[in-house]
C-alpha cells in the first residue's frame, strides 16, 4: 500500500478571466465552461494527489444559481477528500469576483472522482488520504455516502447495500454541504 | 397557463468530432469538454420547448465509464422530460462511434436543468410536458424524484419532505436510468 | 464492389450555437465559421457512407444570403447523395433560428466532395449510393453534371466532353437547386 | 460613383502555422480550416478596396488536392479582381510550406464574394477596379463569366441570359485557372 | 491618495494544463500561449491591486529556457511590486510539473506593467505598494531602475536622466528604436 | 559555415481581424493575444530564414501603447536583424488599421529571438545575416547591444564583459533576478 498522503498535497488553486467567448446571450458565463474548468482543475489535483495520469470517472450534482458575468475573474479550489482503490474523490469550490465592482461570492461546489491509470489506461491503486482540518474529516465521512449514492444512481449498487448511506433522511446537511 | 408541449417537440441531436484539442494526454476525450457539449445541447433543447433564453441551473450526477478516443464521432440527443414553473429538466443520452471500425456504443446518460429567464434575466414560466411514450412517462415520473434529490443534495429541502422520494430504496432503477 | 447503400445511412444531423467568437463586428455569423461546420458535417456523413477515414476533395458555390445572428440555432443537415470511384458527394442543408423569436429560414445548401483514404493517404473506392426517395433520384442524377462542371472548373476535363452537362444552359434549375 | 482602385490596392497577405487543433487524424489541415482562413483574408481585401464594413456573399468552387500537413506554414494572398454595385470578387491564391524540407507548393485557388453593407447592414455602392497587369486584367474579364455561373448556380439567372459565359464550352481554361 | 496595500493582497495563482492545441511540432508549449497566460494571470492580480479595470501597458524581457512539454502543469504566480501614478508593476513566478514523473521547475520570470483606467479608458490613481517581506522589498527596490529602463528602451527618457540606473546609457536611442 | 542570408529572405507579413473573444471588457485587443501573434510571425520568420525547426529563446521589453479596438485588422510584419551561432533576432513591427474609417497607426515593436533545433531539440547553427538596406544594417548593429542586455538581465553576463553596451552596469543582478 503507498503511504498516504494529505488533502492539502492536492491542493490547486485555478483562476480564470471570463471572456466573450465564454459567455452566452445574456453575458453570463455558461455551464458548460464552467464544468470543463472543473474538469480540469479536478484533474491537476488527482495528479497531485497521486503522481498518475488521471480520467474523469464522474461528476455529482451541481447547482449553478448565481449568474457569473462578463469580466468576472472566476477562482476555482480542488483538493482530493478520499481515495477508494483507484478512484479519488475531488472537492471544488467555486468563487466569482467582479473585481473593481469590489464583489465576491461562492457560486458552487462540486465533487468529481478520477481514476488513476498506468500508460495502457488499466486502473492503478492511489495513496489513501488522511484528513487534518476538522472540514477535511467532515468531507472524508461524507465521501462514503457519495461514493454510496454514485453507485445507487449507476445502477451498480443495491439501495438496500447502501449501509454508509442509511439515515440519509433522518440527517440533514451531511451528504453534500450546502452550496 | 402555456399550451403543453410534447417531448418530441424539444428533440435535438448534436454531432461532434473528437479533435485533437478535445483530448487529454492518454487521446482520450476530456470530460469537461464531453460537458460543455451536454450543457449547450441541453439549452438548445430546453430553448425547443419554451422558445426563451434559458440558463443551466443544474446537472446530475453523470458517469464517465467508456473512454471516447480522438477521431471518434460523438451524438449528443436531448429531450425535455418535465417542466416545473420555469425550469425544465432535460434527459441527454450519448453514443460514440469508430465508424472506419464499426463501432458504436452507448457512452453517457445526463440529466441537467435549465431555467427559462426574461430579458432582464427573471424566471418565467414555461410550457408543461405531456408524455406521449413509455419512456418519455417513466423519465417524467421519475422527474419529481430526481427534483427532489437535487432540493435535498443542494439543502434547500428537507429529507422528510420528499414524499415522492420516499420507498427509493426499496425500489432500484427507477430514479436514475442505469447508464 | 462493395455492396451499395442508402443515403439515409449517411443522414448526419449537426446543431450549432452561435457565440460571440464566431461572429463579426455586425453580430452575424461568419461565412469561414459556416464553412468549417459544412466541412466537419459533411465528413462525417462521408465516414458513414464508406466506413472510412476521408478528406475533403471539394467544395462548390455556396451562397450566404441570409445572415444569422449572435444566438441563433444553426442546424446542418448532411447526406451521401451519390458515389464516384473512391469520392462521394455530400449534400448539405442549413437552417438557422432564433427560438425565443419562434423564426427559422432555411439559409444556405452545399454540395462538398470527400475522398475515401485507407492510412497511407491512398485513395480507395467506396460503395455506390442507391437513391430511395424522389429528392434523393434527383440529387443523384445531378450529380454526375455537377462532377463535370468540377472537373471542368479545376481544368481537368475539357468542356466538350462533359457529355452530362450539356444543355445545362436549356433547362433551368436543375444543375444546383435554387439556395 | 466612387473614384475606381487597383487591385494592387487591396492586396493582403496572411500566415498561419498549421497547429494540432487544425487538422485531422491524418495530421493533415482541415479543409474546413482553410476555407475559415479564406473567408477572414477575403474579408480583410474586401474592406481595404471599399473601407467599409462587408459580409460574405459566396464562395466559388475550391478543390483540396494537396494536402497540408502539421507543422507546415500557409501563405494565403487576396486582391479583389472586379466590383459590381456593392459586390466584390476577391482572388485568393494559397501556398504551403514545410519549410525545414524546402518544399513548397500552390495548393488552393478561390474566389470569393463580399458585399460592402452600411451599419445597418443594408448594400452600398463600392468603387469600380482598374486592373494594371496582364493577369489582373484575365481575371477582370472572367469575373464577368464567373458572376454569371453563381447566378445561375443559385437560380438567379436563367442560363439562355448568361451573355458572357456563351461559348465558355468551347474555350477551356478561361473561366477559373486551372488549380 | 489611496491608502497602501500589500504585495499579498495582489497575489494570484493560476493553473493550466498543457493541452495539444498549446503545442508546438516539437510537442512543447510555445512561447506565445505562455506570454498569454502572463497577461492574464498578470491582470488579474493588477485588478486586486487596485480594483479597476487595467490594460497591459508592457511586458520586458523573458526568457525562455527550459522546454514545457505536453502534459505538463503551469503555474503562474502573480503579485504587483509596485505603482507608480495609474502604473503597476507585476512579477510574475511560472513553474513547470510534470505530476507523474515527479519532476517540477521554475521555467520563467517575468515583469509586466498594467495600467489603470476608468470606463472611459482614461488612467486613473492607483493606491501605493507597501512591500512587507525582505523579497518584496528587493523587487520594489528594483522596480525604479525597471521603470527607467523602460522608458529608456522605448525613448522616453533619455539615459542621462535615469538617475536610479546611474551610468547605464551614453549613447541615445540606437538600443532599441523608438516605438 | 552555412552561406549568410538576406533580411528579405526571412520577411513574412501576417494579418490578424480582431476578433470578440480576442478582446477584453473594454474592446480593446488583450495584450497576450497580440503576443501570441509576434510568437507565430517570429517563428515563421526565424523558420525562413535557417530552413529549420526553431523555439523561442527570449522576447524583448515591448510597449502597448496605443489600444487596438474589436474589429480593426492586424498586421505582423517579422524579418531576421542578426544571427548568432544558433540563435536568431527578429524584429516585429505591427500595424493595427480601422479599415472603414481610414486610420492606420504603427502600434507596437517587438524584438524576439528563436533557436534552431534539431529533432532530438538540440541546438543547430544557423545562416549570417547579411544587411543589405541602411535600416537593415541599423539592426544588424543595435543586435549585438541587444544581446549583451538580454545577456546580463538574464544574469548570464557579468556587465563588466558587456563591450558593446560598454559603461552600462555598475551593480550586477539587481535589475532583475536571474531567471
Amino acid at each position: 500500500m503507498k503511504k498516504a498522503r494529505f488533502p492539502k498535497d492536492s491542493y490547486v488553486t485555478m483562476t480564470e478571466f471570463v471572456l466573450p467567448n465564454d459567455t452566452n446571450t445574456l453575458n453570463n458565463l455558461m455551464g458548460g465552461r464552467m464544468m470543463h474548468w472543473m474538469d480540469i482543475v479536478g484533474a491537476i489535483s488527482a495528479q497531485r494527489h497521486c503522481n498518475r495520469v488521471v480520467v474523469t470517472a464522474s461528476v455529482d450534482n451541481i447547482q449553478f444559481r448565481n449568474p457569473i458575468k462578463l469580466g468576472n475573474v472566476v477562482t476555482l479550489e480542488a483538493k482530493v477528500t478520499r481515495a477508494f482503490n483507484s478512484s479519488m474523490e475531488v472537492n471544488i469550490i467555486v468563487h466569482a469576483e467582479d473585481i473593481p465592482a469590489g464583489f465576491k461570492q461562492k457560486t458552487n461546489e462540486a465533487f468529481l472522482t478520477f481514476v488513476a491509470v498506468d500508460q495502457t489506461g488499466k486502473p492503478i491503486d492511489v495513496p489513501e488520504v488522511t484528513p487534518e482540518t476538522e472540514h477535511e474529516k467532515f468531507l472524508w465521512d461524507g465521501a462514503l455516502r457519495r461514493r454510496e449514492l454514485r453507485l445507487i444512481l449507476s445502477g451498480r449498487m443495491a439501495p438496500a447495500d447502501a449501509t454508509a448511506l442509511k439515515g440519509i433522511f433522518d440527517i440533514k446537511d451531511t451528504l453534500y454541504p450546502a452550496s
